[in-house]
């Protein structure tokens, strides 16, 4: 928000000073609504939109849009209202894996109950050996993070002979705890993919408030494919990772999010969801 | 910091409009620079250094100025490097009171291993009626809250016919734990004394970085007392409060951070050392 400000009174300022001396020639139109909407928010921050505790409960009705929560970041993960769908952020666009399978870039004005993005930038680029599971993937990833109290945001441009995601299915009021939903959550089985896993890994500590550890959604090349990563096996890739030191909380300002008991290791329960 | 760059940018702004047709005339200087310095930081949002879990295990060594803090909000407490006294952020001045009960001016290079400080708008504001304790004045200030999953920041101006405060000694390496400290930690009583009370009250969910409940320490009018806060009479007074429904962690980027237990649940210990 703050950047899209700052690029938006640069343009401002490059237009004023151009139009001195020259006060018949219009601005150039446009100019300045491009660098607007090419912002994404802080470096080095992890963004997020409500906690993993008020998702568990059930709070699935969010009050941030995907246009808001482009402008945080261009990266990252989520959900959407009435947990609608696996939520994959990539190069600044928002996409919907539904419980169909189907992705859909989303739109705009959609809202977010939960969601964590980033203004992805490499700290570092290393080759990834093939592996044979998910968890050898994460053993490879465990060698970008030195610091067991930061945060660290991945994206991994792979070909994968094998995947498993799963995606949710919306859900009407009232709404069922995420571990019910999840319970009989639609799963897919992917062979020989390119594509994209982008995610985040979390320290122990936020454990009320994000999902600690791995935490990574897939998108194909074709953008046909995708959502929350259950296992997969990596041929070869490209990882990418960005320390973050800090962490940016929104909360939601409704009714749902005030009544929910956010407090309490739910950690049990996180596990059981995303694995 | 952003809106530092946004003023700035505006001060720009309108030196450059203002140069237009009128060249030889230079641009007030300084302008810009007041305009920019009265910055403190985006509204609605709790701006933290450090966690409370790294405090209680004596990561006493921080890697953010009072400087920088000032940039993020005008309201606030915490502690200073070595852990050398309370800290009180008022009216963007940061005051350290030392455990010998001195009050001074922090140098903006003076750095922080902890502090909770928010860009202070009052949502609404109070006549206080008289308290006979801490305990009472809480009650008054828990009708200022409606929403028990936010966070609020609290300004109260008023006459204190009684106040307990305490401080905190300078520590040396190896840093003790907090409890330790504060066990031998001095405290001073106080009689009729003018002065402010500021601080936060934290939803539980964030028991791990910061304090839940409430959490409050003093200054005097005359700036010559203050400190943590333990116990207190108010017989008037104003209460002003700010929601704020973001909250936005700063991690230290030095070793010890690095190397300490974060998670868990301390909130015992919290207690013990608040109380």
């Amino acid at each position: 928000m703050f950047k899209t400000t700052i690029i938006g009174l640069l343009a401002l300022l490059l237009v004023t000073a151009a139009g001195c001396g020259s006060s018949s020639k219009p601005p150039e139109s446009g100019a300045d609504l491009r660098l607007g909407t090419s912002s994404a928010g802080p470096y080095d921050t992890v963004y997020q939109v409500s906690t993993i505790n008020a998702l568990l409960q059930g709070v699935y009705d969010g009050d941030v849009s995907c246009g808001q929560l482009q402008r945080q970041g261009n990266l990252g993960l989520g959900t959407f209202d009435n947990l609608d769908g696996e939520m994959v952020v990539l190069d600044g666009q928002v996409w919907q894996v539904r419980a169909d399978g189907t992705v859909h870039p989303a739109a705009e004005a959609t809202e977010t109950p939960f969601a964590t993005v980033v203004n992805f930038r490499a700290d570092e680029t290393r080759t990834l050996a093939g592996a044979a599971s998910l968890a050898e993937l994460q053993r490879q990833l465990d060698g970008f993070r030195s610091n067991p109290n930061l945060f660290y945001a991945f994206r991994i441009d792979g070909r994968f002979p094998y995947l498993k995601t799963r995606s949710v299915p919306r859900q009407e009021r009232p709404f069922p705890p995420l571990a019910e939903v999840t319970g009989q959550q639609p799963t897919f089985e992917f062979q020989n993919v390119a594509g994209t896993l982008v995610g985040f890994w979390c320290p122990a500590y936020v454990q009320n408030l994000n999902v600690p550890g791995y935490h990574l959604h897939f998108i194909s090349n074709d953008r046909q494919i995708g959502g929350h990563l259950l296992e997969c096996q990596l041929e070869s890739g490209a990882g990418q990772v960005d320390a973050l030191p800090q962490f940016h909380l929104m909360t939601l300002q409704n009714e749902d999010f005030g009544k929910a008991d956010l407090a309490g290791d739910r950690s049990r329960e996180t596990e059981k969801v995303e694995k």
